[in-house]
């Protein structure tokens, strides 16, 4: 059996799946029955074109440790699909490929879609009877993987969404004796996890976020309208969170009111606006001051509210796939077992990541409440843990010092 | 003559100007020549209407020692403008409100259209022969107020832009195998400041932020897709840097080139999305993969990115300006001085507010180089000592532990 580690990264970034990377790339450093560490660029579709870069060196030079708190994907990403078909060329091709470079170990750090990568690389490898270990390193942070606790990257989204919005209410009271609303639009298609953080934000009950919704639960827009008109009562100015993906609940997303949406090559569809949707709703409604916040890509790429919970766990993770793999697991991912609630404990498991692949873990409908106009308590017993505790980010000339390919 | 001391916040909100209201507090409850320390809320409007706090028991409580830290404006603002007539009944009735609560020291943090309302109190004052000391503590991101080397708020706007802007090319960058154009909007309608310390994110020569607009340079959006087309010859993801108020030399923004704008209160034009002007021309003109994001309200609202420099400077300009003002001066703002630029050594004066409001202070045009489209390096030793050093927010439950009127 060949000892060379192979590990990619896929899909979109994380503020720690950098540090799932440092995980693995240390501990295969460190391990003796590893040979070479060898970083694919750009994923699998740039390993099939021979982008490929050597890990160790970066240890020596001191970029290794940076790795661990640079947001995005130093080794770069792909939103590549392999076939369904596992006749497909591509597929003796890239195994042709891993023998080139003596590969023993495969690992890939991603959401859904490239567990489903995994899942149909170890499948070629079981059908052809080729012993390499194919494990798949969970990461998004949109927290919707099955079979895990949580997923890394949410810890840290979350924790920059709750903060976010707290200074976003902070600036919305500042003109306390005007009446406003303030609609926030935080990322999530189909699974709210991250707009449900906002939560975390209100300091006491009926603080800002007054209103919160999510794609679990059908948005009617007459009465969201009644519902502002209603809280604005008693909070003058108020701070409403929606995920990008709120839906009438019949498939039809409330941005799809306004304008033309377009699909990407994972046949998902590509959202915009459906903050501006309600901005300009309220305004043709009511009489009153009001703006819409996309809360944007800093979501996925902030490195200053690094959850240093998330960020232990995305590493530790990352050791825990390549003892997983030599001790002979393939076609795993890797999961995150709550085992304790209070005081949170954390352990790791590997589930099959065939049944991982291709699904989507919405937020318990229990945890909606209030007509799905807010999130109910079990949520932040769930969350808190998850965003505790700040990294120190290095820092050169007073911004941060982060580590990037040459 | 009266020895309570009052002080208001006005205008937009920064991350620091809590920190000028801190060092006003703290100077004025340890300074035994004043008794009384009031703050009015939503500034000279609220107070107007009698809405004030004593701040004294703020510190008893510790909650002073977390405004410091708390952005945005802990006493409320507002937007209200003084009539240009000084025979207008409002003065003489604003006068009496301060002779009921025996007020000897008038404060008033704010930016451009707060020293006009500095410069009008002091004037009347002057008129009718009142001896209340008036001063004006200098605030804004924008970094447009004359008179003075730069003002706080700016260093940690500049720090949140910079650490932002390299962030955001990270997550451009990770999908390097495909093209792209990242256009960042930033706040300034009129000055570019701000945008310009975009240029502070670079890692290297020819680093992202490749091109850099501002007000303050004619903007051409032929000229712009050209350079844009050429740029990416040698780079595959481009992030772009905007002011929200690039505009073709002639006073028409570009952001009108699109779509209509109102007008607020003081007669500014309301602005938006010059950034998805653009990202809809190059989609238009050029066949790559295009998206905008605006900072939005972050960048003057988050403590995230506080500099410990701004913040510092923030707390001793309102000492000083206590001290000011006690020592006689009234109808001045407070300056801040470099004196040194290297090692960077600052010092506080005082300068007549009437020849600081309602004037702007553009970046200099020797500044802004290769036609328009990019920052000098004058402009980094100017900003790089002032977003140095970073600050430690308190946290409670894993969150920024905020200050907050109840």
């Amino acid at each position: 059996m060949n000892h060379n580690l192979l590990v990619g990264q896929s899909g979109g970034p994380t503020a720690v799946i950098n540090g799932s990377l440092y995980g693995i790339v240390s501990e295969g450093i460190e391990n003796n029955s590893i040979n070479k560490v060898i970083g694919m660029i750009n994923g699998i579709e740039g390993f099939l074109n021979g982008s490929t870069m050597e890990m160790e060196p970066l240890k020596d030079s001191g970029e290794l440790e940076r790795i661990r708190t640079t947001p995005g994907s130093f080794l770069g990403s792909c939103r590549y699909k392999l076939p369904e078909d596992l006749g497909d060329p591509v597929y003796p091709k890239l195994f042709k490929k891993m023998e080139e470079y003596e590969i023993g170990y495969f690992f890939y750090i991603g959401g859904n879609d490239s567990m489903d990568t995994v899942s149909k690389l170890s499948r070629y490898a079981a059908s052809v009877g080729n012993d390499i270990r194919i494990i798949g390193v969970p990461k998004t942070i949109d927290n919707d993987l099955v079979e895990t606790d949580h997923t890394p990257g949410f810890g840290s989204a979350a924790k920059y969404v709750a903060s976010t919005v707290r200074e976003i209410a902070i600036d919305a009271f500042v003109y306390d004796n005007k009446k406003s609303v303030t609609i926030v639009e935080i990322m999530g298609r189909h699974a709210g996890w991250l707009t449900a953080a906002s939560v975390l934000a209100r300091k006491f009950e009926g603080d800002n976020p007054v209103l919160i919704y999510l794609p679990e639960a059908a948005f009617d827009p007459d009465a969201f309208i009644e519902i502002v008109r209603e809280k604005m009562e008693s909070v003058s100015n108020l701070v409403v969170c929606i995920s990008e993906g709120i839906n009438d609940g019949n498939g039809t997303f409330i941005c799809e009111l306004a304008s033309d949406v377009g699909v990407d090559n994972f046949g998902h569809k590509m959202l915009t606006g459906s903050g501006k949707y309600l901005e300009n709703l309220i305004k043709e409604r009511l009489d009153v001051k009001v703006r819409s916040i996309e809360l944007n890509v800093c979501q996925r790429c902030s490195s200053a509210c690094l959850s240093a919970a998330d960020l232990n766990e995305a590493v530790e993770s990352g050791r825990f796939a390549v003892n997983a793999a030599l001790s002979g697991e393939t076609g795993k991912m890797i999961s995150f077992l709550r085992t304790d609630a209070s005081p949170y404990h954390l352990e790791f498991g590997t589930v099959d990541v065939s049944i991982v692949c291709n699904k989507e873990k919405p937020v318990p409908k229990e945890w909606i409440i209030s007509d799905g106009s807010d999130i109910g308590h079990d949520f932040v017993l769930y969350a808190a843990p998850l965003i505790q505790g700040s990294v120190d980010v290095p820092t050169q000339d007073g911004l941060p010092y982060f580590a990037y390919r040459r």
